[in-house]
């Protein structure tokens, strides 16, 4: 496998194998399988379950790790092209990026969006400028618009909770939240329960429509696992036998880049905070989902986070089984350096 | 084992037993014992020796560490319950320590005092909170009235000297310090010396009395080990005699978590300086003692710190030695995740 | 092999036989060599390759290590002898070095010049201080006057691409740069490539000649091996018939330790910046070398950092490499701790 940046690189029959491993792995350690084998791992975005469950999967299969942030103890990275660099930064991405993939034999890359331009982070611009300097696969940590990391995890959750493929009702809905978050999750949520052949709905009020070509691209993953996807701004209509609802802020697209407008726009939808009353006309198990970290009292209450209905802890915990999986099938019997 | 929280959880005949492993690995390492395993940190309060020597003793023993801390690049933690998070916290501590307990076998943690409440942070009431939320074995690596891998470093490097259990005289010493430091190590100290049936004087100026449950939990310890416990203010008693003097500064319990009444108690206390002439009365051999780090000049003088009494730097080499001990136990044997 | 602090202190054949050991290493992976060995690592100063390219080496060699700075989470480091420790910092690096080194089995130490002195700098006073504090072998991770590790890899580096020994012809070029830096990399640089045997030119403008003491280290070592080493200020006559052209920013002697001063000094001198016009004369291979991280449009065009003559993505990947013969030759068949 040649690096890990978006699902619907995979067949499904791939994603079945790689979640078949994970459970292997859960059952049948592997301790030494990756010994001497190195993870590479640059935050450009702050991380608290990417960074851990990284490396504790590549601890549990034997291997390691090693990370490296802007923040911490560097001469400080330049990204843009072309500069005369006589200011702060003191070394490029043009050179850092090879560097530390030499050192290692998979490279993990999180950036998240920079909300300089909608078109060019739904091309994930930045994101594939850093990948293609790395010399070793790369796995995406979460980009402007991928998290497929966290996308197989949660996919890995349902069939783990027996959330049905076909026939499976999943609700994305946004969700309030103090500021203008980017959309790599929603991106990757819609496409993952298209591709896992779910009718997707995908709730959010007026003015907060995921951009055309998201949505366009989960429509075709639904046409070819026989699955499907609709908007709505209803939530009675759109949570209606749901067996899923995955809260998520994002920012509008009228207004991205621009947090000012965006605050404005949903100053009124408070309202949009994920409490019991949402599950009244959902499927009786309908389970809550969210990726983390999340913010308690504004988009979901404690009591449905702390409830029954939630699964949140194993999609988390899931990360790191599904990481030891991609970990493993790019490494385990990849050549030595 | 199921965590390792307090010395007072254990039967001497376990504490003689980790001491013994701390030994037998010392001449017989074990570099593969721990293969696959993962230790969580959480560093809710500085560390240089307490991370240091975890992270070495999981690689000793062929397992692996990851470490989490607020100032990190992660989202910042909130610890407060019932709260809107609509400020600058994006995560819940509700959320953040079962997650990383699903990454780790065993979970160190560590959380100095709040100082909001005496009585709270005698009960340790912040950390039990965090202890419960975790779903593998919990070291306490400092809370607010407990610092168990230090205080079973210090009876390890007692035993390694050869300073007697049963009529050995231990002075736990208040000693003058620049900021209104919290009781983990002196509370700690003063029973884990009683525990080890030791002749225990807590020695203090007017105002720097232990808090009376600290004094009596130290005094049931002594009752069952055969030793005793004592308070004075008056150095020449206290010191005479003494086989070990253990340095600590401590906040007032009078002043608690008001660090400028503190500062104005002990304004004419720069005398409690530990020198030369503390050893006048004291056994010829007696030791110095600190869980480090010092103030030169204002706890101890460079003079006895740097020379044949002191053994601050096998204090906290033990430390590796005696967490190698309590993860060994912890982990080896235990059942794949 | 008790530390690595400077190529000096290595006869030929020792740099032959770790240049051999770190190639059969690429070919010949030892996932196993240093299990159970741990690498501490202290940064005194920023740090991008030299922390990865530890890191990565001790994992690829089955060891792990630990880092320390004291941005991070710490209590602050002391320095300075006999002072009271009444203010910000609370731990002195004469119990912090001797601890840490306790709890690992090789010790690297990054320190920078602190530039007080000229003269304490060219004699390493501070690196010498802290290495003495250690009780296991130091590995110089950069310090005022040395850089061993990068020296090693760019004499690899060397070999690798056929550059020749004798009548090699090496020019270490001064360039513009907006700081005053150190003199590690330029010191280090010159010697290795006189003990390495080559024809060396220093090519630097008026004001910019390296100190005194620099230049005869490097004519002693230049008899030793045949080769020579010279001072040029006009680049035509420096750079003809060059093998290599080795740039690098260094304060002037004459301003040490005043940013301001050396800043007027270098005022007129941004045409010190390597372009395809200086490699005319050169040989038709001639490499352009850069121990990184680089100013592009400063130190160097991006033209030439990206083009063929470049070779400063493999410089920093040999870090790794001759790192891991570094620790092997220290560390396997060292006794257990």
């Amino acid at each position: 496998m040649d690096g890990f940046n978006d699902l619907g690189d995979f067949a499904p029959a791939t994603i079945d194998e790689l979640l078949a491993l994970a459970k292997r792995l859960e059952t049948h350690p592997e301790p030494r399988a990756l010994e001497g084998k190195v993870l590479a791992l640059l935050f450009l975005s702050p991380s608290l379950r990417t960074q851990t469950s990284f490396q504790a999967a590549m601890g549990r299969l034997g291997g390691s790790s090693f990370i490296v942030r802007p923040d911490l103890g560097i001469h400080g990275l330049e990204m843009r092209s072309g500069v005369v660099m006589d200011g702060d930064t003191a070394e490029h991405i043009r050179e850092a990026i090879p560097v530390l993939a030499s050192y290692g034999d998979v490279f993990g890359i999180r950036a998240f969006a920079n909300k300089a331009s909608l078109e060019a982070d739904i091309e994930d611009r930045d994101f594939e400028m850093l990948r293609e300097l790395s010399t070793v696969p790369v796995i995406n940590m979460e980009s402007a618009i991928r998290h497929p990391c966290q996308s197989l995890a949660d996919w890995k959750t349902m069939d783990d909770i027996g959330v049905p493929r076909a026939g499976g009702k999943f609700v994305l809905s946004w969700a309030n939240h103090p500021k203008a978050l980017p959309l790599a999750v929603p991106a990757s949520t819609v496409h993952m329960a298209a591709m896992r052949g779910m009718d997707v709905t995908v709730l959010r009020p007026e003015g907060f429509a995921l951009p055309d070509a998201v949505m366009a691209r989960a429509r075709t993953a639904a046409e070819v696992s026989g699955g499907s996807v609709r908007e709505s701004d209803d939530p009675r209509d759109a949570l209606s036998g749901a067996h899923v609802v995955y809260a998520k802020a994002w920012s509008s697209a009228s207004t991205y880049g621009v947090a000012e407008a965006d605050a404005e726009l949903k100053k009124d939808l408070g309202s949009w905070c994920v409490d019991d009353s949402w599950f009244d006309g959902a499927a009786e198990d309908c389970r809550f989902m969210h990726c983390l970290p999340v913010r308690r009292g504004v988009v979901v209450t404690a009591k449905v986070l702390e409830g029954p209905r939630s699964v949140v802890i194993q999609q988390a915990g899931n990360r790191m089984r599904v990481q030891m999986a991609v970990l493993h099938e790019i490494l385990a019997g990849q050549e030595a350096l």
